[in-house]
């Protein structure tokens, strides 16, 4: 298999977890005269939708990212990736559970274990890369690797700050989750740059 | 990244919300002798369905045509993309409302804002391309850039139209988002063209 | 547009539709010990989920095998095929109606009435390239434009067929959809080798 | 049709399949004050979700090693290829079977049955190139197919056993079906390298 293969299977998965995201908001029975009401109890899932969509689409945009760095893949590399897309494809669930109970400790919770989940899965595939230099298209030393540490345990502290907080201070937590995604796509639009 | 990468997981994302939208037509729950009936209580939501597949398909076909005049791409872009897509991935949720409650305010209202805020992003895009010739393939001069101006005025201030009209002659409102779908349409068809 | 994108557009809406038509079957609530029961009640469910999906991947095969013939597309053509997908996305939802009332007239006849919309699509982006030479790759005359006529009659000819019998023969009307189905694998099996 | 453009659509099928897998997970309506004991109990969902991302992964990298010794398809092929993405598609129905009664005999008899029916489709499309050398990239000789035989037959024997011991020792056939599915990762993981 070569890495552009699985690339666009990947590729695949990712926008359809994307879009099925808009699966979550579902309209209650209404009728008509109450519409407008219950379009403002959707709001938190509105909220959810659009933050999830923007996650989803920066670790899409990450994906790439280290896809640059990659020559080759082998067996381990393929079951890695396919670990990482079992948690992007799971985001719908949390993402609907945040929209449902928006200050609610358990989905924050759920919420902020699920992205560490796939961070960790693409620290992984970043590490066994750094230990398998024939898979690697450009000279990427592990000195190189080391200047990613910073950010990964940056994003990833917050992300268990949040999930610690949120039986206490639930806005906080969520307005960690909304501020790390902002942060990230300002921080990963200036690197795409080329 | 390449621009054609942003343009095939862009495809995807047209692709996957375009389909989905049947997922909106739900038959209730009803037995064999009531079915006709049952079928044309949903005439509304067949409506919302084929006004929305084109609508959807028409941003498809505006993404590429832009697309052709980009040569590169850079961060910033790719975010405004992004957020263009959610605006696309978000679609099923006004056409299931627009098919569920076709001439009330709010759906029509909701309509027309979505695909406002969709051609804003549209225009960003191109607007952020007009400041960034690096990233143009060919010459694209302001000047072109300011032939593009009066169709996206005239489309939006159509819609516009709509949603003010909305709570007052709601039929009239549906009516110009049908016909301005159908004018994009024989548009596209003739520019398209080479 | 190059006819590649049209193409890769087009896989991407068969592909979506093809798959979440599996979306159609859905288990009603039932405890552990009438399972069995209630699988054997959607039995009518798998079989309109098998012949629907053959049939999709028929109109998949066909899609291909005719865009062999094209060199670069036009704008009329990218809606007459954007009609073609409106209507292969429409197919889960006669595909449902016909697993929920299997030998009922009005299921019958919308899935007779989706088919033959479906290839008259087919049929008008034939007709399009017929008289726009232009667009075609190779030497493909009137006269072979015209062999295609019997096996479009045939099949159209067919479902009309199954549409009058539908009120009257249900059954009869059902095997011609499936009988049809199987002749169009063997005659695309026959075709698409080379 | 080139094995590129089948091999493309069915990776969307793949893709689709895999994704939609989470649409099986719905929270049931509760309130904020039962909502981990409402997680707790869709744990059975989450086992069978994993497993079933890990066995769709498992077809789809299967189905890529197999095509790299295809060189053209022929029209027998492709619907053998359909009739497997039929089975591959209709996976998310027996997982959901499988999350919502997990050691209940029919949903277990049922998850092996559709298991070994796609790998009785991938043995058949292996089966055919052997009879058809012309489609075949590389000299693949009988012998190379018949190497192919124990790992066939020791996979889908442990699925009919799993499937004769589900009415007595559900565990043991749950865990025969978690057990394959690491074992062939391991096995995967190790020819996919190169």
């Amino acid at each position: 298999m070569t890495k552009y293969r699985l690339e666009a299977f990947s590729d695949g998965v990712f926008a359809i977890a994307i879009t099925i995201l808009i699966l979550n908001i579902r309209l209650p029975e209404t009728d008509a005269s109450h519409l407008q009401q219950a379009l403002k109890d959707l709001a938190p899932h509105f909220v959810a939708y659009a933050m999830s969509f923007i996650v989803i689409g920066l670790y899409w945009v990450a994906h790439h990212t280290s896809f640059h760095k990659i020559a080759k893949v082998d067996g381990v590399f393929i079951w890695l990736n396919m670990l990482l897309l079992l948690f992007v494809s799971f985001m719908p669930f949390p993402a609907y559970l945040l929209g449902k109970y928006p200050l609610e400790e358990v989905p924050l919770m759920l919420y902020g274990v699920t992205l560490i989940a796939t961070n960790l899965m693409g620290f992984f595939m970043t590490l066994y890369t750094s230990y398998h230099p024939e898979l690697l298209a450009e000279s990427f030393t592990k000195k190189d690797f080391m200047k990613q540490y910073p950010i990964y345990i940056l994003v990833n502290a917050s992300y268990v700050i949040a999930i610690i907080l949120a039986p206490f201070f639930p806005k906080v937590s969520y307005i960690i989750y909304i501020g790390i995604a902002f942060i990230m796509v300002f921080f990963y639009a200036r690197i795409s740059a080329k």
